[in-house]
């Protein structure tokens, strides 16, 4: 495995890896979420790629960007034993140099959600990811479904600006209770930990009422609401039913929904989801006109 | 030569071009200008492609889009003649599909002159031209010094998100008189064509000004405006001598300028510009301190 920081020894690294290449966009504090990613690329590619970046642009002013968990180390020896090939850890400086003063912006499907609690959030997102697009040239990159709103967005940039590669998007890793693996988990105490699982329990019962045949948006929303009001701990920052291309809220599930929430456990917010696809049956109960006629 | 209209055409086709590819971006009515940059393109790489799209992102409303010059036959023929491998003339729906919400902005070299005048236009450009590079993944892309804040953004925007390309600028080509080349040029009755070559003469003057010492920025606008107020069909637009890469404006030149200017001859819009460079005699009269110490 080649670690490097400099975009020339990037360049040259990547030159020397032939065939198909699978690139992993990571902050860093990998996890076990992380490293299913890395598999995956792994399966299906010649060559895996790793960046590990703590990109300033996402987080805003009151953000935890100086206290986002650091484990570089430990971080280069998980990938090293998964036989990544090539990983970068640039620097700000090197990602961002002096006089820089280019950025991308996603629009319709940046701006409710995180986009809303998070200016300019998705902004950094889609600067950082099409850097790394152009700095690996990958042939497939790979995004876990945890990020829900993430992944719609570098989706829809990825078609958008015609970039030349695969969107893969993993199915979110779970600890036994439920809780999506997140490097932020860390910031959780014992008793908030245990709160934690109450995302995992909120998204289950929307999907059981889902699954039995709710369709009202706000019926789902309010389910999840009131299985997170139960616990003191947790502040609800948002929950939404939505489409899941156009991320606006549903009155009427159709076409399957991305229910989504944003949780605050104590200082920690953590963010699921679950996608809804059309289950055979609903697609009886509910014949999709768009596409029926 | 291959035409190709659609992205997966364009892809599948680009496949078939093994070793180095020349990107040439174009609007289409096409003069020597861009014949020249098909030149060096080909001189330089194993294949060269073109594209030709009248690429609304670029102008606004109150711009010319609607009449813009169109002769795709001829331009098609003159490449063919160029022994260009490669061209495509997508539709607006196809650079930008239903649903399309992904723009890149270059902040403080587009705000200035021609992006001070023209909102959007270099949002629009940048926006186009990333999707040209992936489109087309070229290792050189060619453009005119004609439109020089255009290169300053098209470079800038390729270094800052790692575009793994090379941008390379050509030299402004004339008509005798020194009229810059442009699609814009056939607007021009007689009378405005042959006021139109002022631009050319502002800009020699305040060269020949430089050149005998003169560094101070005002003098030197100074210069450029009095040369385009002797003509009544001349109206100025803008004159400017600025840093080279900032595009900020020059109180004293020190070390190189970009004189440019934009002047309406009637209803047309007429840019031009010179890149003056350090001289070996300027050097040893203002010593650059940035790179003398």
């Amino acid at each position: 495995m080649k670690t490097v920081s400099a975009v020339t020894d990037l360049r040259r690294e990547r030159q020397t890896l032939s065939g198909t290449l699978g690139l992993v966009p990571t902050m860093g504090a990998l996890h076990e979420g992380h490293l299913s990613l890395v598999r995956r690329a792994k399966a299906e590619n010649d060559h895996v790629g790793v960046s590990i970046f703590v990109n300033p642009a996402q987080f805003n002013p009151n953000e935890d960007l100086s206290k986002y968990p650091h484990s570089l180390e430990r971080d280069l020896q998980l990938l090293d034993n998964e036989g990544v090939h090539l990983v970068w850890t640039p620097t700000p400086d090197i990602v961002y140099p002096p006089g820089y003063q280019t950025y991308i912006s996603v629009e319709e499907v940046a701006r409710p959600l995180e986009g809303e609690r998070r200016p300019g959030h998705f902004r950094g997102v889609a600067t950082v990811v099409a850097k790394l697009f152009n700095a690996f040239t990958p042939h497939r990159a790979y995004f876990g479904q945890k990020d829900a709103q993430q992944v719609v967005v570098v989706k829809r940039m990825a078609a958008d600006l015609n970039f030349p590669l695969e969107i893969v998007v993993c199915p979110t890793v779970r600890e036994p209770d439920g809780l999506a693996m997140s490097s932020r988990n860390v910031y959780l105490n014992p008793q908030e930990r245990q709160t934690a699982a109450v995302l995992y329990r909120a998204l289950c019962a929307a999907k059981h009422a889902y699954d039995s045949g709710e369709r009202r948006g706000d019926s789902l929303r309010a389910i999840m609401a009131s299985a997170i009001a139960v616990e003191p701990l947790a502040q609800i920052d948002y929950v939404s039913a939505a489409d899941p291309d156009t991320l606006a809220e549903l009155q009427t599930v159709e076409r399957g929904a991305l229910l989504s929430l944003a949780v605050r456990i104590g200082n920690t917010r953590l963010i699921d989801n679950f996608l809804l696809t059309e289950t055979p049956n609903s697609k009886l109960q509910t014949p999709n006109l768009r596409f029926g006629l």
